[in-house]
């Protein structure tokens, strides 16, 4: 092909080749040296000693101008930082984590014609177990209906059971969904999926890290749900055995500061061990319809609520927000100073924060210093 | 009858049938006074205006000697505090509250032979619906019947659907089983449990704290629930609609400090409703088997856990340990270079990884490469 391709564009491409998992050393080199001096040094085995052990293994594979070409090809782009439509806010949630994994990706294979921001800015990721129950399938197509209809883009990872119930129901009622594949976003995995996401993509988005032709592997769906949370709201497990890969989604959920939220089962069913347990182990949140969920998850005051019920709900905060909030003690007065240093946040974010804290209600500022409102 | 009764018995006999609900002023005048002089003022008119606003209507109603006949002749009594059967320790949690149907019991009217504060000593609460589910009539009699045959005393109150269940969950296995009822103990109510009240009180007991011939009240049912609590260390709803005495039993249970478990039960089920809510609004904890309450209610370290659940765990590796054996699919073999592409771990930190994770029985070398234990 003779397209000229973006040189920032060009090198991640590459990177994300070559980068078998996300690493958030090489979102640093890339933030202090840019894309392309960063792809070179790590071609060229000039990057530091852990950035190397990571990818001398594959440095030398260099296809990015051809996968470049066949995003292109099949109608898709790769969409990076310096675009419009990457979803940024969204991603910001990773800078503030600090496991080497905890990374935002290098960029994103797309297919689908609408922009990434768009589609995730009111997203709620609805997963679960492939071996999902009749149970679990009518309540996920219940929820996930209910949400799409009411504007919220249903995000999930494209697997039989709970996730493919939680795409058909969005799409059932006209609504947008976002499928976050394990592989490249060529491939139809699982092959029994290949109709339902030609769906996805034609209102919403089919999105993968890896590039076309990668095969899904078991640290790659891992990798995946660390973005099926990423790009969300608020993570819904709707049905779960005891180990699965929906715990990993709802822990990535909480480590990013998302809403995690757990539909409850009954007790006889293995299918529900894993919600009913992250809800006993105070690890998510009992929800049970739509409103359950909007009402975590929806940004404050934007739900109108049966005035009976008008708590000033802490769950609505994220973030360093309810970092700060949290580190308010319950009736005394603080500064900002030492609300920074009592919830890790920094002091000129907790300067930001304050204020609007106070706006929605939650604290009041006073000659003494801060202190929360009941 | 020519029975003579002892003078505290009788003046709590009749005060029992006079107080027509809970109230702890008329506990704190027999505290000061005695039981004897709290009941004459009481029928002279004498108490404070407070008491005599709740009593006067029925001051002139002394039946107290024919009551304890009565008690006597269908083998019964009427236990009051200074018996050493009195379940001291557990009524005094009312001590510590304050609304004014906050009252420990006057007496208790039993039928059965066995020591109250024996039966009580370690007993669960496991109370619901009456328009129980097959659901929870089954998760009912399972949870009952395994923590009766573990030495639970299971309490509960006699109605149909769970409270039924419950008590027949805990006879089925040759449990100990007692029914708080809302009306004499002479009364089988309702009249279709007679059987089942007979069966309870054998090695049981059935417990009011109205005098025989008492009617069943709504006021009654709400006071015979803070004794089902009252007397419990904790308190299990396992099927409750929106609205259910049940949430009024976990109400008691909560103020008295009591340890408030329930079931959960699919969203799509009405008689799950009440429990489910309880739960999202972490008003009790939630459990599904015999095992997950005693460990909520059993003293610390009594309990054992099952030693059979120790699995081989990624959980312990990590770093490029995890990485590589991530990296091996499920069911095929890999050469340790395959395992450093798809890894990014360095093909000699490959070689080394391998013979350690054979070693702790996570992989195993063979002629056609290296595959994953199970």
């Amino acid at each position: 092909m003779t397209t000229t391709h973006d040189p920032d564009r060009l090198a991640r491409a590459y990177l994300s080749r070559v980068l078998c998992r996300p690493d958030r050393r090489v979102g640093a080199l890339i933030g202090e040296v840019g894309a392309q001096e960063a792809a070179r040094a790590i071609r060229d085995g000039m990057a530091s000693t852990e950035i190397s052990g990571r990818t001398a293994a594959r440095a030398e594979i260099d296809t990015a101008a051809a996968d470049l070409d066949a995003i292109a090809a099949m109608g898709g782009r790769f969409v990076i930082p310096e675009d419009d439509e990457w979803p940024q806010w969204r991603l910001l949630g990773f800078d503030r984590l600090d496991r080497v994994d905890d990374a935002a990706p290098i960029g994103l294979w797309v297919r689908g014609g609408r922009s990434l921001a768009d589609l995730t800015e009111r997203a709620v990721a609805v997963v679960g177990t492939r071996a999902a129950s009749e149970y679990g399938a009518h309540v996920t197509a219940q929820l996930a209906g209910d949400l799409a209809a009411d504007g919220w883009t249903i995000v999930s990872g494209a697997a039989f059971g709970i996730d493919a119930a939680a795409h058909r129901g969005a799409l059932g009622v006209g609504g947008v969904t976002v499928a976050v594949l394990a592989c490249g976003v060529d491939r139809a995995y699982p092959s029994g999926h290949a109709r339902l996401l030609t769906s996805i993509a034609r209102d919403g988005a089919i999105v993968s890290e890896y590039p076309p032709g990668t095969t899904p592997a078991r640290h790659r769906f891992l990798a995946r749900n660390r973005l099926v949370a990423g790009v969300s709201d608020g993570v819904v497990v709707v049905e779960a055995g005891w180990r699965s890969g929906a715990h990993n989604t709802a822990g990535w959920g909480r480590r990013l500061g998302r809403v995690v939220m757990a539909v409850p089962g009954p007790v006889t069913s293995a299918a529900s061990v894993g919600c009913n347990r992250l809800i006993r182990e105070n690890e998510a949140i009992l929800v049970g319809s739509a409103t359950d969920v909007a009402e975590l998850v929806a940004p404050l005051g934007s739900v109108s609520r049966d005035d009976a019920a008008v708590v000033r709900d802490t769950d609505v905060l994220s973030g360093e927000t309810l970092l700060v909030y949290e580190a308010l003690p319950a009736h005394e007065t603080c500064s900002p100073l030492e609300l920074s240093r009592e919830s890790g946040v920094r002091i000129e974010n907790v300067r930001a924060v304050l204020p609007l804290l106070e706006l929605e209600g939650f604290v009041a500022g006073e000659d003494a210093g801060w202190r929360r409102v009941r």
